[in-house]
């Protein structure tokens, strides 16, 4: 059967496939200049990658490789995101812990090298950033490979530079806490029943439902974060079409990307549990 | 950029993604029980195996190991035609020889080995293929691997398998005549512009109106394939829409696969030569 790297790029695909996923680029939708085909491109490239981590690379290198062979394509960034989320869990699945604890421990294993590949893999794609919130310790992510001799003079780990963003990112989050969204969303994903991607549009919701994304907070406002949250609510209970709101976000701008990356690292999970496609 | 594994994979994945592709699944249309699901698990998959042909693996051997991987996900026969198109091209272009001359010459030095491998194959996935049609001097290739000892006995090749299929497989006959339509598609995909999978889809429709679908052939009759054709040439002329002609197909139960294999082998190749994603 597939091992851990087939199930970490065919989480990415499936994740893509999905529909409807309200404000991401899925099977129905594309973005302007943002195609289906070029996350195609992305997960085909970012293999090379995951099957590093998934070999024992040390997460900071497995992961900057995925992101420079997703690179490998003009849409810009696809899976940036998905890619920080996969590669400590492909690495514990390598190990034959794909668990919260397993994950947990790759995350405290984590060393100054593997920050150093986390500020490098900015080099090789635009990754939409803010300014760093005021107060934040660890070296702006817009430095790219400059950081790293402060991240060397600090003696930061990927964890510790992890920890500091989990307050304003939900992957960082997902890191520091255990995965816990990434681990249930997967077991629900093992429970339902259809087609995969239905499910995984399903989970989606429930996610982007459930709380709030914190990558549409960084591109627009908390307000309009809130409302995407409450307009999922709406959805998943019935009182509106995912379909139309898909619509919508589309037009309006809003992307809910680190919903999607949870999906893709759900699914991922659910694939390594026995998902079958 | 890319290698040739990574081109073979990606063409995998645009060619399904492709849509309006007249009977065939794409981004747009599934089947009863084959949905594109599985075609992207399919692709995912067949990685190893193309990635033993770019290796220089022998191509009965690369091709069965792809066809294997192929066969992880629930639909059934996803890309068998598709990959015994890839996988001669593939191991051409692994040896830095991606052009007709290149792809006959791993035709002409294909082995007894490699028939058995292609035999071998056909245990691993359901391949609709009738009753070879009287005269076949090959063996049968429901047999699977208890025709190899025929294959030895007789000293046929997978070459000289493929030549006694020509008449009747439109794969066959590609790799029999040095893969002309593949790399006539492949030359008209990179002229092209827009989205590759715009390209696809219109090159996927020229392929259909140029030459009887064997596939169609094989699983309905002459004058079904042949108004297949005709229809194809009146969507390409703009007398009816693709996209009407997609649903028909779809409900009528053809699928003209062989030309979806060409397609698949065509985007290999425009990969290959440049075409960016």
């Amino acid at each position: 059967m597939r091992d851990p790297t087939e199930n970490a790029e065919l989480a990415l695909l499936l994740e893509v496939a999905s529909t409807p996923k309200p404000g991401n680029v899925d099977r129905a939708r594309d973005h302007p200049g943002l195609r289906f085909e070029h996350f195609l491109a992305g997960a085909v490239g970012a293999r090379r990658g995951l099957a590093d981590a998934a070999d024992g690379d040390p997460v900071g290198a497995a992961f900057e490789a995925a992101v420079e062979g997703m690179s490998h394509q003009s849409g810009g960034n696809t899976q940036f995101g998905a890619l920080l989320l996969l590669t400590p869990l492909v690495r514990a699945a390598g190990m034959g812990h794909c668990d919260p604890d397993g994950a947990s421990a790759v995350v405290a294993d984590t060393t100054v090298a593997d920050a150093a590949g986390f500020y490098r893999a900015f080099e090789h794609v635009d990754v939409a950033v803010d300014e760093p919130p005021a107060g934040t310790a660890a070296p702006d992510v817009r430095l790219g490979a400059e950081a790293v001799p402060e991240l060397e003079r600090r003696g930061l780990t990927l964890a510790d530079v992890m920890a500091e963003s989990a307050a304003t990112d939900g992957v960082a989050a997902e890191w520091t806490g255990g995965f816990p969204r990434t681990f249930e969303a997967a077991t629900r994903l093992v429970a339902a029943e259809g087609p995969v991607t239905d499910r995984a549009a399903r989970v989606y919701l429930e996610l982007l439902a459930g709380e709030v994304d914190t990558f549409v907070r960084t591109q627009h406002d908390r307000e309009t974060a809130e409302e995407v949250t409450e307009r999922a609510a709406a959805a998943l209970a019935g009182a509106a079409d995912p379909a139309d709101l898909a619509e919508e976000f589309v037009e309006r701008g809003i992307n809910p990307g680190t919903t999607a990356d949870i999906t893709a690292g759900a699914l991922f999970v659910a694939l390594e549990r026995g998902l079958g496609v």
